[in-house]
Parts: C-alpha cells; sequence; structure tokens
C-alpha cells in the first residue's frame, strides 16, 4: 500500500467504528488526550484500577499506555492491561515520556517492553534513542537531540522490536522496520502547548482502535496533529491556539490531509 | 411546587450561599468540574486523603462523588466522606461513570449504596439501568441506549431508593419517585466535549448545596448544562464549544431557563 | 536593588536560560499550570513517584511543591524532593493550598517546613495566617480574611522562615523579611478561574528556576499574573477569559510590567 492508501484506510475505519480507547495516562495532559479521542471520532475511557484494567481492556479496541506521570501502582496496572490487550488481539500503544531522565521511568520502560509487545511506540528523539539503547540529550521531558539520523534508529529498532516506530520533533519519521517516512509538516506553536506529544500517541491509538494497521495509524496520527497545527490560529497567542488546535483536530478529514502532507519514503 | 418555583429556588438559594462543593472525582474532567462549579457561583474543593476527607466534608455544604478514575484507595476515601456527610446532613450526590464496565465499578457502586444515602444520583441510560439491576447496553463510558422506557426506570429507582434519580442523554428524566419530568434541552455538541456528565453533577452538586433540595437542583442543573450547550458557539468546532461553553454557564440565570426550557411532567 | 531592577533580573535569567521546573502538584490545575510554565518561558515536569523524585529534581532548576490534592504518598515524595533539593541547592518554592482546613494538611505543611528550606511560600491570606500560626477564617481553599494587616504578617514571617513570603489577594504582598511591598495590580476575574493561585506559584517557580533570586522571582511571577489578568478579555465570558489569561501571559514581557505595575514600598 502506498501512503494514500494507508492514510484512506486509517480514516475510512475510523468512520466505519466508534472505537473505544483505554488509557493508562498521565494526569496532566489527560484531559486533551480525551478530547483528541473524541474530537476524531474515537471513545476514549481512562481507567487505571490494578482489579479493573484487564476486564476495561477487554471491552476495548485499543490501550495506550502512557507514562508521563506513571508511578509504582500504575505501572502494575499498564503491565496487566498490557498483557491482557496482547492476549485479545488487542493493539497497545506505548508513550514513553522522558524515559531518560530517572531510573524508574527506564526501568518501567524495560519492564513494559519485556512483557507487552506493542504496536506502536511514539516519542521524541531522545525518548527513542534512550529506547534503543543509544545516548540521548534531554531536559525533562523535552529533546534536545539533532534530528538528522532519525530515520535509520527508527529503522533499526523498529526491525529490532517488530513494531512500528514513531519520532516527532521539527521532522517527524514513522518505520515499520522495511519502509520508512519522514513527515514535514507541522508548526513551532506545538511546542508552546502542554501534551501535544500525548495527544498524537493518543490520535494514534484511535485510529489503531478502529483499523488495526499500526503503520497507517502511526501515519494518520500524527499528520492530524500536525497539520491541526500548521491550520490552527496562532495571531492571538497559545491558549487560543490550543483551543484552535482542537476545533481542527475535529475537523480533519482525509482530503485535508492529502492536500497537506508533506512525506518523503526514505527506505 | 411547581417546576418554576423548582427553579426559582435552587438559583435563589445559590445567590444567597457561597457553598462550598467537596469532589472526590476523576483526574479527567476535574479542572472543567472545578470552573463550573465556579461559574455557577459556589465553590469547589477537591480531596481523596482518607484521613482528611471527613474533616473536609464536614465543613462543605455538598459532596460529589464521582467514579470515573477511582481506585481502590479512592473508593475507601468516599465511603468515608459519605458516611461523615450522612452523619451531618450533608447531601451527596454521585455520578456512577462506566458503573456497568467493570466488576470492580459495579461492586464499588454497591458497597457506595449500601453505606451511604444519597441525595441524587445521575448518570446516562446505561448507568441507571446497571443501578437499577437491569440489563443495559454501553459503550466504555457511554450509553447505547434507547431513551423510550427512561421515565419509567427513574420513577421506580427513585421510589425505591428514596432519592432523586437523574437520567442524562438526549432527554433527560429527573424523578424524585413520585414526580417525573423529561427534559428535552441540550445539543449533540455536549457529546463530543469529555466531561459534560461530570460536569452536569458538578452543578447539581453546587445547586443542592446551597439549597439542600435534591428535586430542584437536579433541575437546575441539568438545564444549566444543557440549555448552556445550547447557546454555545458551535460553528468554530469543539474546542472553541467547550470554551464557550463555560462562558454560557458563567452567565446562566433564572430568567434564561425558564424563557427556553422544554420540560413535560409525565407523572 | 530596586524593584525595576529585580524585575529586569527576572525577566532576564528566563530569557538566557529555559529552565525545569519540576512539580509535585495537584491534579486539578495541573495542566494550567504545565501551560504557564511554557507560557513564560521555561519548561515543566510533573513527576511524584517516590523511587524517581530525588533524580528527577536533581535534573531540575527549581521545584514547586503544591499541596491542593495532597495524599500520604504524594507528601512523602514531597519530603524526599524537597530534602534532595536542598542538598543540591535547587531552590524550593510551596503552595499550602487550603492549609488551614483539615488536620491532615496542617500537619503535613508543618512537616514539609520542618524537613526543607522554602525559597518562596506563596498562598492567600488565610493560608499564610495558618503558617504563621494566626487564626484564619476560611472556606476551604479561599481565604476571607481581610487583607489590611498583610504586610506586617508576610514581614514578620518572612523574617522568622528566612524565606520570601508572597500572599496573594485583592491586594498583593511580598517580603523577604526585610522589605516589604504591596502589588495592587489584578482583576476578580481571576478568582472565577480555578488554579489562578496555583499558576502564580508554577510563574514564581519559571523565575526562580532561572535566576535563583527569590525575591524578584515572587514579584515578577505575581506581577505577571495579575497584569495578564488584567489584560485579558472578560467581556466574552469566564472560560473565553481563562484562554485569554493564557495568551497574555505568553506574550508578557519586562515592557509591560514596568508599564502597567502598582507596587509601593511598605518597608
Amino acid at each position: 500500500m502506498d501512503i494514500q492508501e494507508q492514510l484512506k484506510e486509517a480514516f475510512e475505519a475510523l468512520q466505519n467504528k466508534r472505537a473505544l480507547i483505554h488509557h493508562i495516562t498521565n494526569y496532566v495532559t489527560v484531559n486533551d488526550c480525551a478530547n483528541v479521542v473524541l474530537a476524531i471520532g474515537a471513545s476514549p475511557i481512562m481507567a487505571d484500577e490494578l482489579s479493573e484494567v484487564e476486564e476495561m481492556v477487554g471491552i476495548c479496541d485499543a490501550l495506550v499506555l502512557n507514562i508521563g506521570t506513571a508511578n509504582e501502582r500504575t505501572i502494575t496496572s499498564m503491565l496487566k492491561a498490557g498483557k491482557a490487550a496482547n492476549a485479545k488481539g488487542i493493539p497497545v500503544v506505548l508513550d514513553p515520556v522522558g524515559v531518560g531522565a530517572t531510573a524508574f521511568r527506564r526501568q518501567s520502560v524495560a519492564k513494559l517492553m519485556d512483557t507487552i509487545s506493542f504496536s506502536v511506540i511514539r516519542g521524541n528523539m531522545a525518548e527513542i534513542k534512550t529506547i534503543a539503547g543509544l545516548k540521548a540529550k534531554s531536559a525533562g521531558v523535552d529533546s534536545l537531540e539533532e534530528e538528522s539520523d532519525g530515520a535509520k534508529i527508527a529503522l533499526n529498532l523498529a526491525k529490532k522490536l517488530g513494531c512500528v516506530i514513531a519520532i516527532t520533533g521539527k521532522i517527524d519519521v514513522v518505520s515499520d522496520g522495511t519502509l520508512c517516512y519522514t513527515l514535514q509538516n507541522g508548526d513551532m506553536a506545538l511546542t508552546q502547548v502542554t501534551g501535544t506529544g500525548c495527544m498524537s500517541t493518543s490520535l494514534i491509538g484511535s485510529f489503531i482502535g478502529a483499523s488495526n494497521n499500526a503503520f497507517a495509524s502511526a501515519l494518520a496520527g500524527i499528520l492530524t496533529m500536525s497539520i491541526s497545527g500548521e491550520l490552527a490560529e496562532k495571531s492571538k497567542g497559545i491558549g487560543s491556539f490550543h483551543t484552535s488546535l482542537i476545533n481542527r483536530i475535529g475537523q480533519m478529514d482525509l482530503r485535508t490531509i492529502l492536500e497537506r502532507y508533506n512525506v518523503s519514503l526514505i527506505k
């Protein structure tokens, strides 16, 4: 499938099925994540109690795990939910927020990756390099990495893990281990609102819940965010940009994506 | 009291007393809940630590319990807070978010209902049917139920439990076990923003904190949300609608409610 | 340094260093806090897991502790993070939300103050009076105090604790124990949005992370919030005011502060 076909499949799947997306996610950006899932046409459910996550994920179409404010309790819930999702063939998406920042985050992500087969892992360059076992420069949850070698890193890590790797930043990269695309949409204003990374992951989760096509979902989710960022009103300030971003995500469709996307096949 | 009298009492009570509303609620929609409580003229306080909830509820005028992201720890806090509220005559409102989704939620709500006398329970049709012991169709936290038998269900459950039952959806239903109203205000856009149900419950909590009139508060809280949804700007998208909804809640008054409400007395 | 010099230093420091601000804070207002930290030009990171907070604070430039929805677990994390920050010379800012409301809050703040040297403590009059051991009138997290004796209270408490005390309300007061300023900017609309106090504290944290000048940071953080509140659009309602407030914080600069600030040196 070429990229137009991938994107067509992703958007059509969402129209044909109101996917239910189980999140175990951070409390900083959770409201925005729920709202973008609704905006794109899926349904969010957030639940992290250990005794219910297995049952909850069983009624859902995808699981999004985001470690932004994880603690020992919620990591345990993520492990249980992820195993249950794998057992039932429900796709799981990981957002390893700030994984390089502390040993707790590195070890938690290592445990998650040992236990769960992920369909997509989305992070910034520093997060993905940390997962790939490479040295990474970061400041808290932000990457300070040059992005020139993103394609190679994504391709190798995707091949090694057998999942789709999505690196977001000035240039986004998506690879399934065989193909690798760079995506050059977006706007710097997206870095001035907290949670645009988390929201991108929730959008990927929304698409994959409907289509179960990991590669198409990563491409569609990231382009939805970056093109919405291009189209959103920036003149009034970043509070208004944040609101307008949600407007644009709610109005996004295949036609707009195909008109504006700037994607190159690297391999 | 006819419905105009009920609504008049609810709005006048809020003007005469800045009610303090203790919430033990979910982290997805908590910011919006706090903001609608302020918008309508009450004061929110969120506190869930077991060792403080008894004391906290004692200084408040109403308690709102919302199980959206509850866990074992917070359910224990809810039980303690609810018992303390009952002992002191402080009204308690329950929002049984997604109660049908998992055994944990069903059992938690059963424990809450065994332990606490609620003044109002507000949920969607699937949530209220689950509480009534009826089979319910839901998708996560959303109801997939037809709404034709809402009046009967609300009336019977309200009578059985001795509290006000409010079912929100395309048509809203409020019953105290003797009377039953259907409310046909609202707008589909309200389903595209996360937490409009939670916010409705917090509005009911705000009114009941001021008036201690459960029936009037359920009517006033639901009409405030649904009529604000009608009046809010929808042309720019759902991010702007969300902002405009808060604007409208902050501007809501008795006159606007009485001009626009579409309420039928069923029994 | 006179006040213009203080403010100049605070704003220039932020321009010269993208400070990373570690928060252990409440889940009600955390998204707004993260967004105002980004808006003013710093970077937020929220993390409360006991096993990572020591390491996390070590890579940050300031620590903000806010007890709004604290529980036993997060207070333990705050104690550990604060001690680590002190050991490394990283400034710590405290927001004692609703400290007078319950014994748990009073005891938690007492423990925090026994264990940690704070650079700035910001609260409303009731919160600061409670910390000062004075009788205080509050309603939940809101102060019901007259503000006439704020300067004396701030000055004495700052001297006693050896830190900067900031009292926000109709009139704001900032003292380092030697000097004391009153600040008469702001707008009543700021009381109608939840979390403007928390956001002020996060702004102080952002300035202090860049400058390590506690007095200048308290002045700059509070004036940024109050002058943004003056400039923000109020005609459309409080949802729009909230959005516009974030716009204004993102546009705030030294020139605007110096044009509008209404500050008196009391001592």
